[in-house]
């Protein structure tokens, strides 16, 4: 019997549709896209149509799509590639100013605070409030006229909640010499308009694994112009730099994602309806569960995330206990869970003690069943606190 | 009609064998690796024992196997990685040395370039005799007491002349502080033993696509003990040194690759097979067109790679020739040659000037036929110089 799978947020199953089209690449054309013969050249062939298809869909120019091996190779290159430039190409002595959410993902996290330690960055993580969502006047005091970059994640990964990113570049572009606006958009994607333009990011990031895509491959969009310095040096591919061999199957699967995502249309349909499932599980777990918080409910929230907070539990214990009967949730970022450590939210967000190692998250798709949530919600009242084993 | 493919060593097919592996964690097994229910943990474990596999061929320790998105990054983290780490986490206000042979790939190459232009290292780069061989004594003259890398291509990509690398190592083990030495063995593989430690490497690098594995996965193996800067910081992925949910089906169709290779006895065969193959192909090619030199031939080859300098002639527009003939074959480095540049070999190997367009680059496998060789002869003696046409 195999789980039920309350963990999108973490990944996703491989649609089918996207493994069709990886499979050509796999079985038939298998050239080098840099070889000028015909077998490279198919290969490039695809690659390039895959690039125009992402480039449509994003609103951005053919070389304003970087092809990586994921989203956190893809944040690391917006992060390090625009701060080394800085540092490295254009050789100046200022140690600039990067200024960060304190709910990104921990590949900006982590890239930054590794940047800081090596004293090449000073690093402002400006604090969320008790919801979990920021307001802009919350970074304003945290800019200065160092500051290169500024990173605040469109969906929080682990509570849901929609930062406001437009409003964040609008006042960002009023500044003296602008910084850099970096958007984490991998839990955006099949929910709200993740076009780079629209929402006034400089540079843009997407994991297609999140949303049926294959693992292995991530977009960074980049407004021409930003230059960067490459994390990885050596031939010419992705305009010089990212530098290997193409993923061939992995960017026809990548772009074959996107296209299953669909236009504003689909996105607000599939709004509603994994929100409404949200509000099915989420209502009931209210009702069985009183003393549970669910984060970030107060404001905006994407629809397939619910981070809830537990009194007086132990996630860890809890998840395996879940796990053991049938279900499948995590205890918050799946890149940090395999070292069991707690999820950072409760303390963030200022709960009580006793919640502090209580979180869980519950995601959802539009593939979840009505009867999946009802089967989720009995484990959950049967194993939650392990009692009634 | 599909070309005859003689561009082994820009790229392989997939094997069956290998695609197979892979289609379980495409089509069953989609769990985030870091996930710590059963979805995650069976793609975990695909990762861990892909891993020990690896570990096991490799003569190292498990945690000595760095996943990588391929070679190019690999050697990007090896370089990038140990000098950042020199800068930056030992703070070291001495600017170190990287000593390079003139005959590396071009991720080596330009990364290094990279790291000198940007005031980060001062770089030696040790010419290449008329031959393509190294001696030991070719390095000693540029080791001085700040070297912190040494790099020595294993089977050099273009002409597939090898390099004394365990004498290198020897040597420079008595240096003292002795720099680590870095072996990209991705041309190697297939027909040479590449334990790290009988080869004396400290860090050495594999790319599965060069042999029948998936493209997007590279290997990276690491002497415990060396620190690395990572370049993708984020979750604690392969040891905390490279961020990023696991490209899951390429790691293991890896492994598989990996198996496929098969000990120092299919080793040898191996070599003895396509050795064989291009002998009668080398043969003809000295017979019909007495002005092509076959570069490397002086010393120690690997078997699959015939590098040919071809007097008079413009590769580009001869691969063209070719390629619209039937014949897949490259112009050097796949990595280089989508923006159709000329190889330098013929300029570092001090070629005359007559030679210097016409570098054209033969590999094989032991797949490639007689056939397939006898084809390529008769296409070749037609339309290499393009006047039979």
């Amino acid at each position: 019997m195999p789980n039920i799978y309350l963990d999108y947020a973490a990944t996703s199953p491989l649609k089918k549709e996207v493994f069709e089209a990886m499979l050509p690449y796999y079985q038939e054309y298998f050239g080098n896209p840099s070889s000028i013969h015909k077998d490279g050249q198919v290969a490039a062939a695809a690659i390039d149509r895959a690039r125009e298809s992402l480039a449509r869909y994003f609103g951005v120019m053919f070389e304003e799509v970087i092809f990586c091996s994921g989203a956190s190779e893809a944040l690391n290159l917006a992060i390090k590639g625009v701060v080394f430039n800085h540092l490295f190409s254009k050789n100046s002595s200022e140690k600039p100013t990067v200024v960060i959410s304190a709910l990104e993902h921990s590949a900006v996290e982590q890239a930054c605070r590794l940047l800081e330690e090596s004293g090449l960055i000073q690093l402002k993580v400006v604090p969320s409030n008790v919801s979990g969502q920021y307001r802009v006047e919350d970074f304003l005091d945290a800019l200065d006229r160092k500051t290169l970059l500024v990173a605040l994640v469109y969906v929080q990964n682990e509570i849901g909640t929609v930062q406001p990113i437009k409003e964040l570049a609008r006042v960002l572009k009023k500044q003296e010499d602008p910084p850099y606006l970096l958007v984490d958009a991998v839990q955006a994607v099949e929910y709200f308009d993740c076009r780079p333009e629209s929402l006034g990011a400089d540079l843009l990031v997407v994991a297609p694994h999140k949303f049926g895509g294959p693992k292995g491959v991530g977009i960074l969009f980049r407004r021409l112009g930003i230059a960067l310095w490459p994390l990885i040096s050596g031939g010419e591919q992705e305009f010089g730099l990212r530098a290997g061999t193409e993923n061939v199957a992995g960017v026809v699967g990548a772009a074959k994602a996107i296209e299953l995502v669909g236009d504003g249309k689909k996105r607000a349909f599939r709004r509603k309806r994994v929100g409404e499932k949200r509000q099915i599980f989420e209502e009931e777990i209210q009702k069985r569960f009183p003393s549970i918080k669910i984060l970030g409910k107060e404001g905006k929230r994407a629809p397939h995330i619910s981070g809830l907070a537990v009194r007086d539990l132990n996630a860890q214990q809890a998840l395996i206990r879940l796990d053991m009967a049938g279900l499948s949730l995590s205890m918050g970022s799946a890149c940090s869970s395999r070292k069991m450590r707690f999820s950072k939210i409760p303390v963030l967000l200022k709960l009580p003690s006793s919640y502090e190692k209580g979180f869980l998250r519950v995601s959802f798709s539009e593939d979840t069943s009505e009867e999946e949530i009802r089967m989720a919600l009995k484990i959950l009242s049967q194993k939650l606190y392990g009692e009634r084993d």
